[in-house]
């Protein structure tokens, strides 16, 4: 039999994956679910591509501040505008979280959907890690892409539900990970119609959150966009456990499974669960550990389970 | 060839349909969209389905209102449950929009997604229009579900865009039009997650609006949930202006349809439109009416282009 799975090491992850797959498509099994009702739903970032040591919507962020600068003089005196500017690292690694979300009303809204699209896919097409030194987009996890791709040949819808920005991610999800826009449930700001000069109908992003798409909101927004539970999840970190959670609340089978970033030498190394270090955005924390003990859920070790990282030869 | 579009006339409206989809199709063409890019919305309430005099969630909320007065011993003197539960027509006929929000805030919310969708169901498979003498669900219109299968035999994602409830219509979507509750967009209340007694996570519906998707919401929600602008959009009322001028503001070809009523003998004649009768709620305008000429929408007029209304016959 052809392995659908060859970047991963055979072990428990591969075969629950392999298990719930074989399960839920033979007609004669108990576990089987009609077409329909095959979807999964993925985190994006530290799930499907690296976000250590900042996610790069962020990055994204920083670099339109910068191409705004000059249409914007007040920022190279205005935190937290000033420090962004100025590379200040010890001040970027202090941003709280509504330092962030100025960032990011500066850099999202009050401009056309179609434009804050363009200004994405244009840096998505440069704009490059500085570890690996590849674009962004590269550093999708080929593990990740080869179970969305066999979960797709088996007849699964495949979502990403991100705490990311929906309309950031739409621009690329086609491409990267071939999922439609409609595909992608994420944090969303606030659009309004009005008429272009042209008498055109259009959507002007505006400086206030829809939704969050993060904790709860996860399980809310699936249910928002779907309709239904979900019959596989995957995530890693505390922000994902609701959406695991209803996912396994579903009726019958279910696979629910979360990424331990536990390779140091090959990506990072973060938890704080098992002893890792910690993070302060997005952390898999001893207590998501323990429920996925405790609830069956798989947790996929990056170091032991993941036999390649990325589709390059780093 | 086969008649795709029985159920209409010849005439322009049908002609328009034809051409729209040959054009659209056809690789030769200099109009060909490709697959992915096939997206049609439709209106529900007066574009689908029959909402005149009342439309069908508002006789579902009463018919709850009924069902909920023995836990809810107040309402029999309170409004606007008291007209309601006394079966007052005159005083219901002057229901404003807040009370409306009231009989469904007090129907729609304080239980489990799961419970509602079953009290949906169950009412659904019961209760009939009181004209017809048939169940809601047979009250759809025969020629619209013969060009949501022409479209969707051609490769077009078919949508519901509604002001009416999305988890409402969700209920019967698959069975009634063949439509997924994923492609289900409408007005939704929010929900918030928690637990239930035995540790399931559930989501609970709040008394809390999440969005009104009528009017220039239409356009927005289509962003919000597609992330693109249709290619082929039905209405029937003002409230569908938005989505009409979003669908056509698409690069290339486009279609873009209004339901006139103006059929009195075997359904209703409303408008105001044409010196057609004014309604309270839902109205197509003579304004309306007006941008479709000016802008080249096509008008269905009911009448002329509809050979037979309903699956059954009346």
């Amino acid at each position: 039999m052809t392995d659908r799975l060859p970047s991963w090491n055979d072990g428990p992850a591969k075969s629950a994956i392999e298990k719930f797959v074989r399960a839920t498509t033979d007609p004669a099994s108990p576990d089987f679910i009609p077409g329909d009702e095959r979807v999964a739903t993925f985190d994006q970032d530290g799930t499907l591509w690296v976000e250590h040591p900042m996610v790069t919507q962020v990055a994204f962020a920083f670099a339109r501040i910068a191409a705004l600068a000059t249409a914007n003089p007040k920022w190279k005196d205005e935190e937290p505008f000033k420090s962004v500017l100025a590379g200040d690292k010890a001040a970027i690694a202090k941003f709280t979280m509504q330092d962030l979300e100025t960032i990011v009303m500066a850099t999202h809204a009050g401009m056309e959907t179609g434009e804050f699209h363009t200004s994405v896919s244009d840096w998505v097409a440069k704009a490059k890690d500085p570890r690996w030194n590849r674009r962004y987009t590269e550093l999708v996890y080929q593990p990740m892409l080869e179970v969305m791709q066999y979960l797709r040949t088996n007849g699964f819808k495949i979502y990403i539900v991100t705490g990311g920005g929906q309309a950031f991610v739409r621009t690329f999800a086609q491409s990267v990970y071939d999922i439609p826009p409609e595909r992608v449930i994420g944090s969303a700001g606030k659009t309004s119609y009005s008429y272009a000069e042209d008498g055109r109908g259009v959507l002007v992003k505006q400086p206030a959150l829809l939704f969050f798409d993060d904790v709860a909101a996860k399980a809310e927004d699936i249910y928002l966009f779907l309709g239904r539970r979900p019959r596989a999840a995957f995530g890693n970190s505390d922000g994902d456990r609701q959406m695991l959670e209803y996912t396994q609340g579903n009726d019958g089978p279910t696979l629910t499974m979360l990424v331990l970033h536990d390779d140091a030498e090959r990506e990072y190394a973060y938890g704080p669960a098992q002893g890792l270090p910690d993070v302060k955005l997005s952390p898999f924390s001893q207590a998501t550990f323990d429920e996925a003990t405790a609830k069956g859920w798989s947790v996929i070790s990056m170091k032991n389970d993941w036999r390649r990282l990325f589709a390059f030869d780093p």
